[in-house]
């Protein structure tokens, strides 16, 4: 199954997605789940997807994609997670991941633009697996893990570096306006069999600029829930953005920065496609 | 006005404090504004607060303090921000304010216990300032930043210090649940003549070991502002920890960590008193 977050008409919704359409969820079952966060918080996907044969379908090209969770209480990302990654970067090995937070506000929708702020032009890419969680919990065992997740998506963990690097704290680079783009859906994950050797693709306008496997992960997904969830509770809807591949524009010579106009895309296998434009803030 | 959180009864509620006792006015007032952040948002604390002689009042040792804000879209953390603390982690000067994220789900309240958690004995203090955002915005220059903010408090940004070093990255010792006292009030900027000649104290059972005036921060208040409003929309209800002074526990030899049974107290003159118990984490 695959649920996604939207507008149409300026209102928000949500709704599974069969083929081009999306069934409107939200729109016969507001009053209990509100959003996509509720009904996964009912452990309700399964109920919901149920009840599409008797919601309005809107084609996607008509709607306006949300992040898939437009409203997590929680996102934390992995920092330095592909050793092609933490090698171009000159990171020391660590023996836990690393871990910072972005807010909600940071997020955009696919076929949204991402926006380079006036205050930068250092805008990076960071394709990505982003997991969110279903059942909640604390002091998660590895073992236990893939039981907490609610499904998949595709992210775009954009930087802005220079702010990055202000200081020793990434948070500055990781939380400007319509950055962090989640997308285009969430897949449940009994449509993957085969997580790890899913591949990881990101291109910039058109080209392939970051190319891996999730197996390659130097923390697999049970360590980082395992880890994330000793120093918080997750809650249904947090999402684990889990990591970039090397590749980054910031390490390379001449940097690669994203500009108006270009185009970047993420695709997972069995995922999907996640495409943003870039556009400057306007002044 | 000072503006407290609370539950009585297990209901939360917010309201105007008058000496020893508390107005309910989220009872009278519910309907309109839920929560302290959404009275804060509507700029009604001046209303609220005449509403007060037609509210039911509780003495305070009746209720449980929450958080101030207990549900805030945002806390933006500013590190190393005293000269006499950033000398005593060895850190390098920088030209912008080092910021770092807290999740809401890590506070608690005045006269609750900060919980120290099963997997860590590295429990820290730090007293500092909190202000909280009244009117929303996003390039906010130095000189409106005083026009933005709501009030003032206390708060103990309670942090673990191993998790804190696992990685150059903060995030995972510094949001354990239970860590990040606030309270016990909100104060409105018109009870303050002279912010920067207020005395902040950090007491762990009864012995002073942080000292400070507010005018010894090495990023004043309207930089940490226009800053933070460069790389995100500060919205109402946003929690702004503006930094802790030299005498932290984990830069004594031999380190001083907070254990159960111990009482820690962050004191700002004017503004209020903030204790809390150290208990162990159950198991």
């Amino acid at each position: 199954m695959k649920f996604a977050s939207f507008a149409i008409n300026d209102t928000p919704s949500w709704g599974l997605v069969e083929g081009t359409e999306i069934a409107d969820l939200g729109a016969i079952l507001r009053d209990r789940f509100p959003d996509l966060k509720s009904a996964i918080a009912a452990d309700a996907l399964k109920e919901a997807a149920a009840a599409a044969a008797g919601a309005k379908r809107h084609p996607l090209s008509a709607i306006t994609f949300l992040p898939v969770i437009p409203n997590p209480d929680k996102i934390l990302c992995i920092g330095l997670n592909y050793e092609t990654h933490r090698k171009e970067t000159g990171r020391s090995e660590v023996e836990n991941p690393t871990v910072f937070g972005r807010f909600a506000n940071s997020q955009t929708g696919h076929l949204t633009n991402i926006i380079r702020p006036r205050v930068s032009t250092d805008l990076d890419f960071e394709g990505e697996l982003a997991i969110v969680i279903g059942k909640p919990g604390r002091y998660i065992p590895r073992s236990d893990a893939w039981q907490h997740i609610a499904g998949y998506a595709c992210y775009n963990e954009g930087s802005v570096r220079d702010f990055q690097r202000h200081t020793h704290q990434f948070t500055p680079g990781k939380n400007f306006p319509a950055t962090g783009a989640f997308g285009p859906w969430l897949v449940t994950p009994d449509e993957i069999d085969d997580l790890g050797s899913l591949r990881l693709q990101t291109r910039l306008n058109g080209e392939v600029v970051q190319d891996a496997t999730i197996n390659q992960m130097i923390f697999d997904i049970p360590r980082q829930i395992e880890y994330c969830s000793s120093f918080t509770r997750l809650e249904p809807g947090d999402v684990i953005a889990t990591g970039t591949p090397g590749g980054v524009g910031s390490r390379r010579t001449p940097p690669l920065w994203m500009k108006a106009g270009d185009v970047v895309e993420v695709e997972i296998d069995r995922i999907g496609l996640l495409r943003n434009g870039i556009a400057d803030e306007a002044v």
